[in-house]
Order: C-alpha cells, then structure tokens, then sequence
C-alpha cells in the first residue's frame, strides 16, 4: 500500500477534511488504486508515447472501433491492434485511419513512437513461413519505442545465412528467434550472441511438427545459455518482453 | 570477422613482418577467435570477477577437481559447480575449498562478486518443494554479480501470502517465479509485476502434473505480457537469463 | 428396492387384488422403477419447477421440437435445451416460443423457477473469451432455480480485477471458475474463497493451450483445497453440479 | 475490506486515540487480516474442533514433530497428517501420540470431531488396489467431522457388487468415487446417485492406464450428471471437498 | 505348401507331362498361390454366399463402379461398400441398385445371406450419438450371414437401461459395446456378458475425450475378462471379428 | 428377473407360507441372485474342472494362501494365480503345493485340464523378450482347457520364421500374437490366418516404444481383419479371450 | 577456411596486387564462399543436369514464375516443385510448360535427367492411399537421376503381395518404404532386404493412428537393421536422401 | 526363388535321381532358403571377415557365452556384443577374450577388419553426454569394416566448435550426428554436408526433453535434405546403416 496516499486520507480524516464514510470509501479502493499507480508508473515510464494493446481476435469490428475511440479521448496517441483480420483493419480504417502490416495481421493508429531504448532488437527467423509471426513481433516492438532489425530466412539448415550476418548478431540488444518444425534456431542463435534470446516456437510445418510442439521442445530443450521461450506463434508477447528488456535501467 | 585484427595481420604481411604462413594461421583461427572474443568481452561485462560454471551432473570427481585445478591456473576467481551431489561436493572441497548449498545442489569456489546489476532479482516460489530449483537459480544469480531477494512459498492458493510483499514485487528488476503442479504464479506475478518474469516450471507435484508438463504449459499459457519460460527445473537458466537482463546497458 | 411400494404389490397379492401374473409384471418392473423413482424422487427435489435437459447438439430441429411437445404434454413446465444454433432455435421457437441466449448457446422455454438454494453461485471467468462457457453454466443453473452472480473477465494476469469483488467471492455459496489459457483462475480463486470452487477448463486459446489441455491440467494440480474440475468447456455440468451443491440438505 | 474494522481504526484517528502512523501499519495489514479473517471464519464453522493439516510428502520428521508441537501450544485439537510414512509416523507417535492409518498413510493426533454433516459420505473404490487412496479420503473426511461409508471393491465389471448396495448410494450426501484403469466406476455411481459424486482417478493399473491417465480421462467425459473430478490419486483433495458439501448450510 | 499340387508337378515332371520350365514357372507362382489357397479356403466356408467388401474411403465413384462390376462377373452374389457418403451411394445407384444405410454410411449390392451363426450378435451402444458406428458394424455383420440384435442408447450413467435388457445380454454369442466419451459400456457389458465382447471406441464427445482416446484408453483397462479392442470408429472391424467368432467350429 | 422363483416368492405369500417382510427381503435379493445364478451358469460351462483365478499383484502372501484355501474348501480343483514373484511362489508353495511358471511369473494349484476346445490356441512372439506375456497367455489357456502351440521369436523383421510355420498359423483356432516394438507381428499374422487373432502389445523396446505405447497403436492399426487388442502386456486377459473363443458353442 | 585462396590472398596483398582493403573485403567473404563452394561442388556432382527444388506451399504462383524465371536464366536445365496445386500447376503451366504428376502434387519443368544411380530405387506402399506421398518420392527420385522403381499396395496385412516381388526387393539399391496406419511395411521390407531402407509414415488413416503418429513410432522403433525414418508424409525428404545414398562414390 | 537351384530339383526328378518325396521335402524348405540365400549373400558382401552381432540386452552371461561358442565354432572371426554390462564382459572375457568399451557398453571378440568403405563414416555428438551411444555407433562401424572419425561436443550452442571442424564435415562419406535435448545438431550438419546424416536423438536432458522426445521430434522436422532419423539412444542401428550406405556399390 503506498504511504503517502494513505497517509493523506488519514490526515483528512484527523482533521475532518474527509468524513469517515469518503475515507472508507477510498480505503477500500486504495490497494488497487495501488497496484494499478504501480502499474500505470511503470507503463508511464515505458510506454511514453507508445500504443494502448488490443486483442483483436474475438472482437467484433464494432467493438474494437469504440474501444479505439475511448482510447483517443484518453489521450492514447499510439494505438496497437493484434490478430487483426484485413477486413476488419479496412472497415476500422475508414473511421480511425490506421496503418496494416498485413504479414503480421497487426495494425497501429497513429505515428509510431521514436526508438527509445537501449540497442537494437533483431528479430531472425527460420523460414519465410516464419514471418507472420516476426511482423506481429517486429510493429509490436516498434510500436513500444524501439529499432528493429529483421533478419529473416536464416535458418540453421544452412548456417552460413546466419553466420553471414554474425555482426547484426552481435551487436543485437535482445534477440527474437521465431522457427517452427525443428525450432534449432534459437540454440544456435543463443550460442553465438551474448544477449538475452527470447524463442518463439511457430506451428509452421506438418506431420511430425505437430503444430508447433516440435519446435516447443527443441526450444525449451536448448543447452545454450539466456535463451527463454514464449506460446506457440506468440509474436506480441516476444516483441513486449524484447521492449521491456531493451528498456532496462537501473531502480533503487 | 573483427576489422581491425584482420586489418592488423594485412598490415603485418604487408610490411614483412608476418610470415604468410604465420598469417594463415592466424587468420585460420580469427573467425572463432573474433566470435570467442565477442563472447570474451560480453562475459568479461558480465563477470568481472564472477564464476566460470561447471555442469556437474555426469562428471567425476575427478573430472570436476582437475577442471578447477586449471580454471584457477586460468586466474578464474570464482567458480561455479551445478547439480552437485553432496558427497562430490566434501571430496572436491578437500582439495578446491567451496561453499556448498545443499538445496540448490551448488557450490561455489572463491569469493561472490559484489552485486553490479541494475536491481535486484526476486526469486518467487509456489511451495517449499520449489526450493532446490530456486536456490539453483539464486546462487547462480549471486555468483553473476547480483542482489537477490527470495520470496518462497508464495504460491497462488494463497494470493494474500504474495501480495503482502507487493513492494518487493514492484521494486524487482526481474523476477524469476518458480512453481510446480499449476504454475499459476507465473501469471499472478506477470499481473502485479512491471518487469521482466522468467517463469520455471518445476517436477514438483504428483498425478496429472506429469513431471512438470502441467506447469510448463500453464506459463507457456500465460496471458500476462512480460513473461518467458525456461525447461523444468532449470534453476540455472532462469539465474543465468536473470542476470543478463539485470546488466543490460546501453548498446551502439 | 423401494419398500413401500413393493409392500403393496405383495399385500395386494395376498388379499386377491392383484393375481401372481400382474403382480409379476409390476415386479419385474420394480427394480429400475425403483431406480427412476430414486432419481425422480431426487429430481423432484431439485426441480420443483424446473427444466428438463435437452442436449441439443446432434438432434435435428424436428426432434428436439418432437421431444419439447412430449415434455410439455408431460407437464414440464419448465424446459432447458443446451448446444443450440441461432438457426434450429428459431425455427423452434416459431412452435415452441423460447428465450435464446446467444453467447451460451442455450434456451430456456417456460418460465425461470425462482431462487431456491442456500445461496448465490458466482461464476467467474479469466476472460471475456470464456463467456459462452460461462453463459452455458449461469443459465442452467438458474433454470435449476439458482441466483447467479456473474464475474466476467477477472483473470489472475490482473488480480486486481478479482480481489476487488472480493466481497462476492466470500460470501459464495458455490463458485464456477472458468478459465482457458493458464487456467490459474481455479486455484487463485481456491485460496480466496470458503465454499466449494468447480473449475471449468475452456478451449480458448492457441498454441501450447492445446484446445484446453494445458488449462485443464492446471486446474486438476490445484493446491488449493475445495475444488474439482469437469470436462474442458462443460458449462452445463459445471452449473448442474453446483446447482446441486446449492441445495444441499440433510439426510436421515 | 472489512468494514467494522476499517471503521474502528479511522474513529480511532479522528478522536485521536490511534496516531496516524500507528494507523498506518494497522491499515498496511489490514487487507490480508482481513482476507485471513474470512477464512478463518470459514474455518472456525468447518473446522470446530477439527485437525489442521500437515502434508506429509517432503517434510523431515523433525519438520513435522516441530510444527505439531506449534499448533498443539495454538490449541489445536486434531491434526492430520498425510502422505506420511510408516517410519516417520512412529518417530513422531514417540514426542505426539498418533493414530496411523497405513493404508492411507495418514494419521490423526488428537479425537477425532463428532460428526456433524448433513449426512454420510459414501466412499466406493473399483478395487482393493484402490483401498490406500480412499482410506487418505476417508481418514481426511472423519477427521473434519463426517460419517464415512466405505464401499470398497464395487468395480463396474461386476456391476451388481455396486447394485447390491444401492441403499447406500440413494442415502449418501456425497459419495466419492475412487477407480484407477478404466475408472468407469464415476459413471455408473453417478447415473445411480441423485448428490454431488467426485471422482478420484487412482495410478492403479499397468500398460494404457498410463499411471492414472486413463482413469482421469474417462472420468472428466462421464455423461453422467453432477461428477466433478480432482488430480490422480488425490485421496485428500476428495475427502475435503466432501466434507465442505456435506457441511453446506444456507447463507445470506 | 500344399502337398498334393505340388505333388501333382512333380509327378507331371515325372512322366514327361510338363516340361521343366513350365513346371519351375508353376512352382514359382504355388507358395502363394497355396497362401491364397488357403485363405480362399478359409474365405469360402465364412463366405458362402457372402459379400466381398469395398472399403469406399479415397476411391472416386468411376472406381468403385467398376470393382463392383468385376466381382459380379466373378459371381459374387453379395458386394459390401464402407464409408460410402450418400452421394457416391445414389450414382453407384443408378448402375448397381443397392440397398444404403445412411447411418452407418454402408452400402450393400445383392441379398443379405440367411444368419448362419453359433447364434446373436447383440451391438450396444452408450448413446445415439454412437449409431453410426453401430450401423456399419451391424450392417457388415449381417452382410457376412448373421442375426443382430440392436441394443442402442444404454449407456453406463443410467445403468438400468442396460440391466433391462439383461436377457439380450445373456444370450448374446458376441456382443460389441460401442461407446465414446468415457468408454465405460465396454466394463459393464464385459460384467455381465459370458460371451466374447469386442469393445468399439467412438471419437463422440468434446474436451478432453480427444478424439476417442479416452474411450480408447478407458476400454484398453478394463479389468473385466473377455473384452479386446478394434480402433477408434472401426465398426467395420467389430462386426467381421465378431461374424468371425460366430462362426467358430471344431478344427482339426 | 428369474420368473420361476418371483412366482415362487409370490404363490407363498398368496397361501400365506411366506410373510410380506421374507417375501420382500427375498425378492430385495433376487436381482442379483438372478445375475449371479447367470454368470455361475456360464462359468460352470466353460469351467467344468478349470481353475478360479487370483490376480497376484498387490496381493500380501498370506492373503493368498487363505484364498487358496477358501476356494479349495469350496471344492475348486484348479486354481491360476498370476503376476506371482518366485519368492511368494516358494512361500505358498509350503502349504499349498503348486507348479510356478518362472517366465510368466504364474503358478498353477492342482492339475491342469483336459483340452475341451474347438482347436489349438497359437500363441506367437515377436521375439525373445515377449516371452514372458506369452507365458502367461499360454498357462492361463492351459488352465482353462485350451491346447496350446507356441510359435515364439518370429518377428516379421525377419518374415519367413514366420512363413516356415504357415501350418501352424493356418490351422490355429485361435492366434494370440505378442510383440513389443513396432508391433507388426499383428497385422502380418493377421493377414496370413483365417481365424481370430488377439493381440498383445508388450513393453518390451527402448526409446520411442514409449513402454509400449508405439506396440499398441501399430495393432490398434492393423489393416487386417480379424484383428483386436488387449492392454499391453495383458497376457492373462489375451488367453482368457483366447478360451473364450476356443470354446465357442452353439446359443439357442 | 580454404588454404590456397586465402594464401592467393595474402601474396596479392604482399606483392601489392591487391590492397588492404579490397583484401579485407574478400577475407570478409571466404569462409562462407568456402561454405558455398563446398555445397556447390556437391551439387555440382549431384546435380549435373538435374533440377533445383522449389517447396511450393505456401508460395504464390507469381513468386513460383518468378523463382523459375531466374533459375532458367541462371541456366537451370531441370526444375521441380513439390507440394504444387493442379490449379496453381496450371498457371504456371502457362508461362512455363511443365509435367504435372497429379498425385505427387509435384511438378518437372525441363527433360529428366538420364539415370546415374548404382541402381534402381525401389518405392513400395503399403496401400493405394499412400500413392501421394509415393509419387512425390518417386518424382523426386526421377529429377535426380535415378530409375525407380513402384511396389504400390504391398501392406503386410497381405504380406504375399510382397513377396511375390522378392526379385524387385533384393536387387534394389535403396528402398522406400511408405506406410500409414500400422507402418509394419518398413519392418517386412526391412527384414527381406540387403539395402538401406528408407521408412515414410503416412497421415493415411483415423481413429488411433493419430494422424501418422502410430506409423511414426513403429518404424522408429522397427528391430530390422539399415531402416531409418523421415518425417510423417515426407515423400521428397525420401527421395532426395535415397538418390543421395544411390549415387554414393568413393571419397578420398 | 532361386531358379537353378529348384531346376535341378525338376531334373533331378525328371531323370529319377530324386524321388517325388525327397523333392517335395526340399521344394517346401526351398522358399525360406532362398530368401536366406539373398540375405546370406548380402552379408558375405557386406561381412567379409566383420562381425556377428548379439544384442546383449536381457541375456544371460552363460546364454551369450554359449552363443559365442557356437558362432566360433561356425568360423565367424568377429563377433559384437551390445548393451553388454562391465560385469557381463568380464565374465564373458574369461571364457572368450574380447575388447570391451565401456562408454559404448559394447564389446569386440576377435579383430576388427581393415576398412573396406568408400570413406570415412564421422560421428558427431551435441555433447559429452551422448558419448555412450556415440561409442556404440563407432564401435558398431568400426567392426563392420568402416574408417570412423569422432566430433565429439560440437552441439550447435557453440557452432563455432562445429565449424572449426568444416573439412571433416565436407569429406564425410556419411554422418552420424547424436544429440539429446534440442537435437538441433542434425539439421546443422544436414545443412553443412554433402552426403547422408543419420540423425540419434538420445535420451540425454532432463525436463521437456521428455526422455528423448524433444530430440526425436526435432530430428524429424528437420528442414536439412539428406537427414533420416533412428530410434532414441540406437547407437548400433546408426552404425549399421552408416556402414551399409558406405559400402554401396553398383547393382546390376
């Protein structure tokens, strides 16, 4: 509970500023009301200038327009929309024009914020199949304030792709490493650079792919070091925790 | 490859006082050496003064004492030893004195490196049966040069137990949840938290948690943002990332 | 065996009343008479003015229409038709006026019996995507004469949401969790509440959800103590049982 | 929050007899205190007089030694203790005296409460290999004050073992059902029975039950009524839940 | 190898009657000739009569109207077509009237044969939902000559559905128990039954049946004597063992 | 329901011989009288000097040998116990001599019958290892009256082991076929026989035979007719089925 | 790195012929170039003549003109693309005149290259429903330069069929195996021949064979020696690695 | 079947130097010695001077020490035993001298043949712990008359390890790359080579490696052509096949 907040009401309440009712009243919303300024703190600090998140999947059109419009009366600047259907990015264009990133059925409204955080996020997959899933993860990262380097098709099958751009690898802040059937990316990718790896198993591939799990495992299973691992096809969540992580800094 | 090195034994060639053949050599082993250095100097970021790690599942005693023996002829201060038995652990330490931590099955060798990092680490368990896997996690991350504060036995079918340390979770530069048979804390600490949670699924349980399986797709499942996954039981992976995320600094 | 009634036939037998052969008949009869009389007697109970069960999925719209007027000559007052399309429920509805609820897929035609159990059931959900589940649950137990208090979206990745209507959760008589993804939802909910807690897994989500199983797995490793788990998306039998619960009473 | 309390202190400020710090650190506790309090008026109705209990599985014997000797000096009067070895029971029976079931392997110290449920709790197993889960159950239940029924050996390949028992069924208040392999015994009981069945699926089996998988799936898709089922061999989970059912009572 | 064929090239040989390579061409062609010797054998005495199956899955209409006409050529009298849908049954129609049960998606071309079994084959299922598979198993039972006794919709959650039929049961030479969702008919049939029961799981149901796995699994661990199984949805299967079984006569 | 004995009871009661409360305590008993009377029927049939069976395992040995002695009292001249260590043997042995079987850990009580069945029962192993389940499957055929030829180690990784005894395969009755592994044995032997074939997975292998999971969905499978399965390593349950069938017999 | 151009290198930039930095750029591109050159040469030698592959899934047929506008430039003389819609095949067709295998779904753009094998390859299925899977190996093969050679429907369950091609299965030089359902085909073949075998599971068939699963693990786990597997339907995989093992040649 | 061996059968009979009887005996046997013919002449090629092999696994010393005796006295000069213990190879060593490895568990009774290949079989492994079945391999080729080379803990988390080792990878005639948890070896070196990989998960990790599975699944989705995937931890079968694919030659 925050001192300071409290410890206010209680004054108030010492000097009959506040009668004992309101100071219930706002006692009994206070922890939450704290939680959330923690929450909101830490958003304000990340999120400056950055785009409000909307799962699209399961939304109507008409849902997701009036939640777009109580954002921008909020003062949301940057407004991100996952999992979004072309037709449905169409019909909610025509009252908040947004900008669609077709690959990754991800949209934003309004301007992307300036790169704010501490180096480059490279975003590499294992195919061309794997891009889907690296655009929702490359606009979701952007959309947080932070410069993208796609590196896409360097799969291990032939490691010289990869190796061929070791500079890209290297000076990497954190890297997203998407691959489904054998998902060895992320191992060899973890082995050659020296920062966090976040992998992201895709359910790209057939038979015994099943539907991801393949690469689930082989991710998980890897004996490189700073490697940790994400839900099947889950681009949003990589691209946020590759923000967050790009946007370290030091706390008392 | 690393310019100025090539450039350098070019130079030599150039003006006679490389040898071709010397030169071949050399450049022969620069590729590795320039990937070996580039991890060099990550690591040396990262470990000033912090330990080399030796898996110790699988090894000898033997094995174990002679690779000590040459990583202090190295000049290696501090020296890791993961999944440790205690009877190797009383061997080895009449020859290498260490400090061995029963729970975690993990010894180190020479002193802990003062904490560098940005914050501090919070290491979150479900239940005590956790514990071994978060000791793992907790030395590793203090033998990397971090602070870490545990909060065990804080798991969800008792959320009031984890929201009494709220402050600990809010002030927490990354926080490692660790959990058994539902996992749940992953995602209940992913909610209240405003950093990044590396969550490990433990084996701990019985019935349909079969080994692990149950807890690492519950955090696979998280729906909160900021969170990864490491395999089972990986205590030291979860130590390891944690740390890398806790040094992160600016990046060209 | 049913004493009473067996005790009739046989004096009936013994006075001349009722000759061996239809004596007979009656008797063989008995036995799963008795078992109906059991579940009737039972049912009755519970049902006073309450639905009959119809499970929609599979059944033609002549069927179910067929099986509606039965019931109705039969004087159901009250009947419940589960797993129904927007299109088979009006074309009954057109003979048989009924009250659809589209998100839970389900109808109710006849009146609502009024709340008769010991208390509320609150039914609660990780997500808005577990609404249809939760819908499918709410209106069979309130056609089985219950007052539901419904708790929509109040996943632990916010516990927030959920400690704020703590008030509900304890004053419960019997609580469904519904929750897919993580399915964390149960035992959080477990560690709060003093009643009994049916989790209900839903197939929500998307890749290592495996259409449910990693909710159901977690919900069935729950260390929290009062709850149990039904079949992934089972919102009926989740709202029969607690119905069930709700009208608990002593036995001889 | 609880109000009454909130209240008091807030009068307390405003009359001044309570400083605002003083104040503040009861507000600080005062959301979890309160949480506590809600279950601990739970458990005061559930619990009058019955056991605290200790899980056994993990614990040292001094562990466990120690934490009676804790809950006898806080008044407790019955303990239980499950999962709990024969050897480790006479250690503790020498400083506690106990009485050890050992099929169960649980053991109560202290008399075990009167019971005082609303009726009987019937516990049916598929086989005598189940017997060690259902005596966790039964033991469990007794000690939170019910009358058990044991019905053991009722499996469903000889289903009139069960039918000659039918009285018990139609009596019970809630009845458990305990089956490893197939685990068919659920369905049938709960076609059978008109209150609450919660079905425990036991390890017991070889080749395809898969250490209990088999007996869990089929238990989590019986089309009977009013089943729910909790985590493979979870005697106590069962047991409890019972007693919480069978203790049900009106609540405003 | 069969003695007198072989015996009769020998002697041919002999007497100047077949030359040596023709006699090397013949036995070239016997062992396998002798293997289908006596599956012909084996064919005829179950076959009299009898239909020669199609299995209809993957073969285009034009297909199966010519096999067909090929085997009336050949003087089969009966022609079983599986997995048929209604369309390829109507064109198949119009050159080769059959007889199509839509149901179980079978089609017969030619009379059904006299039953010529050991006696009944009694097919139950758990619910309606089952009766497709049911049809096939019955339609192919009868089609290879015997009596089929329909036993549908007794499912083990109301037991006395089943025990009403008992004397079916008792009477039956083979029964198959068809069951999806959790399988239990199997057990209980398999109880009561002293006849061989061959036990079909159906992929029926939802959640956590899995496709018929639960079934599968739950029917695998019956601890009732006298029970095999055939694959999920396999009533093809069922009826030709059971046909197989009732056939059954003294070998030498 | 027996008629002859309800018209019994209920002629008593009309001439008074029998009162109302004995008349509805007889007829309380008489539907499972009458269900055992049926199973006592059809094992005296198939019984007639054959052993009862005791399933070993979990089983103390002095709970065994006062089974044994029960049942000998009882007039049983051929007792089968299965999954019975050598060391139990030796014990039971002292008081009731027996003759063990090592490899299918089965011992037999009194002498074996005579062979009453239609033909031969072939049991057949893939290899060496799957003796043991064979053993067992060929003791119980034994015991209840079966004639028994075992074909074992022909494995079709080496197809004419198998093809060299085509007779024996041919003329079998009935054809257990046992194999671990890839667990093709099955559908080779039954594509080659005219007659039943059950199958046995065993857990013989290593890696992905998955304890025989990768056995029982080969013959799960099997394109050839004629084919079921029982549990894996189930050999008591296959010679069980086995007898059955060999003991096949015209029903009215 | 290769030796004699590095060294070419290195004198350049000794006797000035070539600058630091032009020196520095190619050094910069050898260890790949090297990596290429290497791959060449073995394509070279594999390839002469034969085609570049294209994987067509998920390609559109503009990007497939595209690719084989290149290749053709680039002087590709044959060119297939697997996994090929007829429609999509049509269009391309158009543009460049191809040979569409309509059961394969793979197409050849160019003349097939004469055979250069050590001998035929040999392709058996174990029904006519893994005819697909077949054709796209056996295609494969052909573009490569071998003489195949089809065994299409031998499945074991008629284990004649094959046999009666054992001249076909001893002289070939690598044999494929495809087979769904039980997958015993691999384990036969395997058994009977001299050769490497290369095993194919199909996704051919329902129920328990788990979309390919089932054949998967039975010949993963075949006892025949010189069998391995691919991937579930993976016909190209097949025919590319068995044209890589028939055109094996002696290596310094 | 073999012509000239059953033409002079025919002419033998023809001119009365055979009797009808002795023929047909010899005819009947004739089949399987033919198909033991081709596969004995197949291993004459491939054994000259190499290896019988005993799988020792599950038998006895005394068993395997006569076996050898027997192949000794049959003239074999190389005899391999696998899945031999250290005890076991003592015991045997007593009787037959042989060569034990004690990481490969696998032991040598005579010479090793001189390599007879078309090249060097190299065997690579992910880590020191995959060693053993690394071992069993080599030893496996070795004996079979190939040149092995080892690449041991060249696993891709440091695929510079991998690199340094190019012109071993690029001159292989065939690879064997065995690695547990990500088994992401494979599909690099499948990448790298020109010649076929045969793929070995093993069961080395712990956690999601799921004893292998990981490994398995991760092979098999490989995106590298040329790669084919063996049993978990099947050292022997890898080297088995390795060495038939490296004494491939022509066929007519």
């Amino acid at each position: 509970m925050s001192d300071c907040t409290t410890k206010d009401i209680l004054r108030q309440v010492k000097d009959g500023s506040l009668t004992i009712e309101d100071a219930m009243l706002q006692l009994k919303l206070e922890p939450f009301h704290d939680l959330g300024y923690a929450k909101v703190d830490h958003h304000r600090r990340l999120r400056q200038g950055v785009p409000e998140v909307i799962y699209g999947a399961g939304k109507t059109t008409e849902q997701m327009i009036g939640i777009v419009s109580d954002m921008k009366k909020a003062g949301q600047e940057t407004i991100l929309i996952t999992r979004l259907s072309m037709e449905a990015a169409e019909t909610i264009n025509a009252v908040h024009p947004l900008c669609y990133n077709q690959a990754g059925r991800i949209a934003v409204i309004g301007d992307l914020p300036k790169p704010s955080g501490l180096g480059k996020i490279v975003i590499a997959t294992g195919g061309t199949s794997d891009i889907p899933v690296a655009e929702e993860a490359a606009i979701t990262a952007q959309a947080l304030g932070n410069e993208v380097l796609r590196l896409y098709d360097v799969g291990v099958s032939g490691v010289h792709r990869l190796l061929s751009h070791m500079e890209y690898i290297m000076n990497a802040s954190v890297i997203i490493a998407i691959a489904g059937m054998e998902g060895a990316l992320a191992s060899v990718v973890g082995g050659l650079a020296d920062c966090p790896v976040i992998a992201v198993p895709t359910s790209v591939g057939y038979g015994a792919s099943f539907h991801g799990l393949s690469a689930l495992l082989s991710m998980l299973n890897s004996c490189a070091s700073g490697i940790s691992v994400v839900n099947i096809d889950n681009g949003f969540g990589a691209g946020y925790l590759a923000s967050m992580i790009n946007h370290m800094e030091a706390k008392a």
